[in-house]
């Protein structure tokens, strides 16, 4: 993409309406617009990084075995009341509106009710099961207060997986699966070293299992425990709420091992069992004749969410620093010249056109009348993983100059090899 | 996919509560599954087909220099008070709602008002314009009435874009160009031919020009005047509340020549013109200093509505046709034999896997249990372009057996020279 044909623009202040860094730097770089406390807009990179995200968390979820669904946010009356929770007493976040008629409406902010109730047409025998199903889905939630921009929204993209099994042990292999499967989400994001599995028992929505995945991140909105000796693939994290001297028997561990760190909530998982369908009337035969309900799991990553809490966890004092896996593009090839020289042009032009035919993502600011500082400002506000800077100078200095945005590595890099690395090393 | 693996089930009868034809076939085939009168949601198979049709109006989208965006579905009261379309009466499809303070908001039917103020933020400069965004967006419309299926629904995706331009003729460029954009979607859909342009003068919306994108339907809500020998490029068709006779002269054409039809709305575009952006203070600084407001025009497929129009307009009494650049899958492997025999199964085994690796998606029935009626009815209810039959009776008689959904053409080919069609044509 031409940075010239971009209509958004950057911006030097942060809106003095927005109070948290994630918001501020990504409206500041016309990735999102906000509409109101807690609803915001995503502009054209705001929607390229929502679809990297999207399609990373897609592919795990097919790979336990998940296929993909779009439920209504039009929710019936009838179907809350069957689990009690249409009442603004049990559940103080819902949006309602009536039809023309005076039916009264609710805006999904959670979807377990819906999937079980459409699942009866589906599900009947022991041989149906398992079915496990994912969306990604615009949840609606009153939130009372929304000051942590896109972390805590009244609209969000949520995905949400649920998992119909015959019963507990079918349940946990699923389950424990989708553990890894969301791992390896936020591995691929760029999270992973950052991100703890934390058990938390207890809550309005669980009857047994629940873990939640928490990103160490200074916005969070929870305290959790981390072990401090334990690394890599032993990490290790408790939950604050359960962080006591029983849990720490139970895992051998001693109040000198953790230190609390602030966290963001990134994922959770719950397990239901079966209440929940037996409240809603889904049972399944089993082999031998009898009715059994099914079992129920949920499974959920908070998608826009995630967006902030990977700008809060890797941003820096220039502004946004997205990993690869996440940027809206790959290279960003910068060139320089107040009005911009024919050469300097014409080898950016050059470069442009032979990434974007590798399949290489590359976004050109081929913009002229603007200053090299500023430039170098959008790039950095910007946060694509690599700057490539076309000018006299480089061209002189033998080719381009590349800079990392991560670790600000720099170096002059002949025109050929810097192809070379890029054509063959992408996808 | 194994058909064995999806877990919606298909259905003899329609639902006792659905009156349109698309939805009780899509109902029937387990594409969608339906929550209130004018309410549903898409199960796997639905999900497929949105994201081709997506992707088809995304590109051509593109193609026209457009850039995605997604817009909030909750709105600001003051937002659509400066337009006057807040009010129920100028407007009576808002759903409305209250935040925990009391704020009144309103879910989007459209989004012309908040693109456009967002713009404000985008667009100063002549030098800023022309600027085209589109998105697939949820829109809640609160409608009296929903009985025709997914045609007319109270939630549903819609493609609309925007285009903010200097003046009407650096608009009409850009019309003119979009008119022949949502020509090449419809065609690509399989559409093409059924499909008219017609102006649409007067109407709410418009100051100025506005155009109808109707197709030949029974089930649609309009009845055009079509041109009964003009074919091809040169189709004509006049909508009903401009058919007279002073339509008649200026086109030079007689009573005579047309002949009413019903047909579906599947695209609209207006010339909002300059007054919008006047009234939401979204204005460009010329090249001389003067201020003036930017032109804006508006252009909308309904998505949801497209699904709807596709299965009225192809299906059969058998069940549902897909274009094969809707269908989820261009292929549906059917393995006969009530408990699949050896043979068979690794055939068609060996199919799959052949096809998939070449890129061809495939639905293969590898249910054991099923007889062949039931699941050559499957197959035709499930529309898949291409039936391929694998029995004892196919290989003996040298292969596997081809029929095609569309015009039920069956012929026995060898297994090379079928994989070979598929491997080299598609994709």
């Amino acid at each position: 993409m031409r940075q010239s044909k971009l209509f958004t623009k950057t911006s030097k202040e942060s809106p003095s309406d927005e109070v948290s860094r994630n918001a501020q730097l990504l409206i500041r770089a016309g990735y999102i617009h906000k509409e109101m406390a807690g609803v915001y807009s995503l502009l054209p990179l705001g929607i390229m990084v929502l679809n990297n995200i999207k399609r990373v968390i897609n592919e795990e979820m097919i790979s336990v075995g998940s296929l993909e669904i779009i439920m209504s946010s039009l929710q019936k009356k009838e179907n809350w009341e069957l689990t009690d929770r249409w009442s603004d007493k049990n559940v103080d976040v819902w949006f309602k509106s009536k039809l023309k008629n005076d039916t009264e409406i609710g805006f999904g902010w959670s979807h377990e009710e819906p999937i079980t109730l459409m699942m009866k047409n589906h599900i009947n025998s022991y041989r149906d099961l398992p079915v496990y199903v994912h969306q990604f889905q615009n949840k609606f939630r009153n939130e009372t207060r929304a000051k942590s921009g896109i972390m805590r929204c009244r609209e969000f993209i949520m995905k949400d997986m649920y998992s119909y099994t015959i019963d507990e042990d079918a349940h946990m292999k699923f389950y424990n699966e989708t553990i890894d499967a969301y791992m390896r989400v936020y591995q691929r994001l760029g999270l992973g070293d950052i991100t703890y599995v934390t058990s938390a028992s207890g809550g309005v929505f669980t009857d047994k299992f629940s873990h939640e995945f928490q990103t160490i991140c200074e916005a969070g909105e929870d305290n959790i425990y981390i072990h401090k000796y334990k690394k890599g693939k032993d990490k290790l994290a408790i939950n604050e709420e359960v962080y006591n001297a029983e849990t720490l028997a139970k895992l051998g561990a001693v109040e000198s091992d953790f230190e609390m760190v602030r966290a963001a909530e990134v994922g959770n998982i719950f397990t239901f069992g079966n209440d929940k369908c037996e409240q809603l009337g889904l049972y399944y035969t089993e082999a031998d004749g009898s009715k059994r309900p099914v079992y129920l799991g949920s499974y959920g990553i908070g998608v826009t969410r995630l967006i902030g809490t990977l700008v809060e966890a890797l941003s820096d004092d220039k502004g946004i620093v997205w990993p690869q896996s996440v940027a809206p593009y790959q290279v960003h090839i910068v060139t320089l010249g107040k009005s911009v020289n024919e050469e300097s042009y014409k080898l950016s032009e050059y470069l442009y056109i032979a990434l974007n035919k590798a399949g290489v993502d590359v976004l050109w600011d081929d913009r002229e009348g603007i200053m090299t500082g500023e430039k170098f400002a959008d790039a950095d506000l910007l946060g694509m993983p690599m700057r490539v800077t076309v000018s006299a100078k480089s061209i002189e200095a033998g080719g381009v100059e590349l800079k990392s945005r991560a670790d600000g590595h720099m170096e002059i890099v002949k025109v050929e090899q810097f192809l070379k690395s890029y054509t063959e090393e992408c996808r």
